[in-house]
């Protein structure tokens, strides 16, 4: 074992874009865990969206990473030294590790998982935080009712990935949104959505109005912007727009708010945001049922592991701005 | 009885403000009332925002006036001719009668109302669909629970008068925002609103951090743009945003949408729209509630009478857009 600790700090608040000078490589001694304490080799980091916000000053839903501080990250890994009675050497746990190779952790958040049941990188996935994500999402405040229609934007994504699919078992119409010609025949083809419409290349408000004839019932938002708008104009009456993201935005110095929201009025229609950490006590029954799912294969896995060192997370991130991924995005940095 | 009709015709689709060029003053003999009808003799019109609205064409939650159609508008009349049995000759009305002096009707939409009980302005503003639209809103969308804070733009107006009003019977703590020194304390004085703040000459965002310290958890928006903006920034976890109208959007040609809508998220707050047209069947619940409270003196209606004749329309109706009246703003055109 390595007496080293790499780890990726928060040098710079970005300004746009992330840029490399924001990111600060440092290296430390790897922490001794104390008494109810535990030391974790962080295998698999989960890069997000939601990273890009938690780098911003600024009330939010979570404090910010600070200036100076470890990154924040969801990951995977294993237990390598333990002074907890509920974590012992060899054990794979889930928790927010952050970018680094090893954790000191005293358990708080932290979920033990199963390597035998799913490959490591889907616990950050379609069993992991993104999952959840879209299951309370679509299910709680999306509430879709078989035969309605749902769209589901950043639908090659970790988050938009499961959210059609959950969708489709409930029995609804699902049309994804995604960049590009692969993307938008993995989702029909592999993923059972019922429709996919290229926003690089079509006329998203022409091509709802094709594949959602008779309004758009659920919007599952992870992009923002004008896609959110094209949306806004082929609502059904009574549609719900779930906020869950608006990644076309993130990096945006002068965020655009859509123009188009008035139509909530004409539509009677409602737009709500959602964090997934307020269902914390209902993980468990999520986590059941879309496992349950995935073993009978009907919800399945994608995930984008990317092999590298904490070093590479800078650019993995970018990767997500970029469209460059399918599915979950993962920085596997140790086997 | 005069046997002339004047009226007022939408004659072109407004681009931005309506112009006087966008109406057409059209006399025509008064219609004659055919079995199961009555004729009307219009004599106050209701000048609403939402005209502003029914004069574009495309989808909207009402079908739009057409070229060469009597503007739509509320009112209220007395019956003069009647070959229906539910209506007498003498009877005062309240309809859609349109932009004319006389109409013609089957009896649809129509409601009897007493000019002992209340002014007849009072059936356009807070007895009509003014007060139905605030209380509604408020009550079925906004649900506020009494000690929390709502916040009303428009506030000074026939809609943001009311629902503040309500709120306060409701036990809750109510800002209002308004334009202008006068309307401000009128909110407070007349109306009984905790705070008023003036957008005119405040910081708005500045000025809710102080008088809703906790947050605002209903926000009753009739007025979109940057109060939308600012009020979003000063969400309580967990509100409810009214979206009623947007009239500073209204006579927009590139209508402006809510930049910090990402704040939805951040406070999983919702935004939904409301048409109180949906309500219908509920009508004689809010207008027996409403009536009550005037009648025991906790709810003031404010009605800005002009006197004129329906040549006035298109004038008074600009009154809105500038911010000019207070309360419900009424175009009597007859005794």
């Amino acid at each position: 074992m390595s007496t080293t600790n790499r780890q990726v700090r928060l040098a710079a608040r970005p300004v746009g874009e992330p840029r490399p000078t924001d990111w600060q490589h440092v290296e430390e001694p790897v922490g001794e865990p104390g008494d109810g304490e535990f030391l974790v080799r962080v295998l698999c980091l989960s890069i997000d969206p939601a990273m890009r916000g938690w780098m911003n000053a600024g009330r939010s839903y979570i404090r910010p990473v600070e200036i100076g501080e470890v990154m924040r990250a969801g990951a995977v890994g294993r237990v390598v030294a333990s002074h907890h009675p509920g974590f012992a050497v060899g054990d794979h746990v889930s928790g927010s590790f952050g970018v680094q190779e090893y954790c000191v952790s005293n358990g708080l958040g932290v979920t033990k998982v199963d390597p035998g049941a799913a490959p490591l990188p889907t616990y950050l996935g379609t069993l992991g935080m993104s999952g959840l994500t879209a299951y309370f999402g679509l299910i709680d405040i999306g509430r879709p009712e078989p035969g309605q229609t749902v769209v589901v934007s950043g639908a090659a994504g970790a988050v938009g990935s499961v959210v059609g699919q959950i969708a489709k078992i409930l029995g609804c119409r699902v049309v994804g949104i995604a960049g590009g010609a692969d993307k938008c025949r993995m989702i029909v083809e592999e993923f059972g959505f019922d429709a996919a419409i290229d926003y690089q290349s079509e006329d998203v408000r022409k091509a709802l109005r094709e594949h959602a004839p008779n309004g758009v019932d659920v919007y599952f938002d992870n992009v923002g912007g004008e896609i959110l708008d094209a949306v806004l104009l082929c609502l059904a009456r009574g549609a719900r727009i779930v906020v869950c993201g608006a990644i076309s935005q993130y990096n945006s110095t002068k965020p655009q708010g859509p123009a188009n929201y008035l139509s909530l009025l004409v539509n009677r229609a409602t737009m709500t945001g959602m964090v997934v950490f307020d269902y914390a006590d209902r993980y468990g029954e999520g986590i059941a049922r879309m496992a349950a799912w995935r073993a009978e294969g009907r919800l399945k896995s994608l995930e984008d592991v990317v092999s590298g060192s904490v070093e590479d997370f800078p650019d993995t991130l970018m990767r997500l701005f970029r469209g460059g991924n399918r599915g979950k995005l993962v920085l596997k940095i140790a086997d």
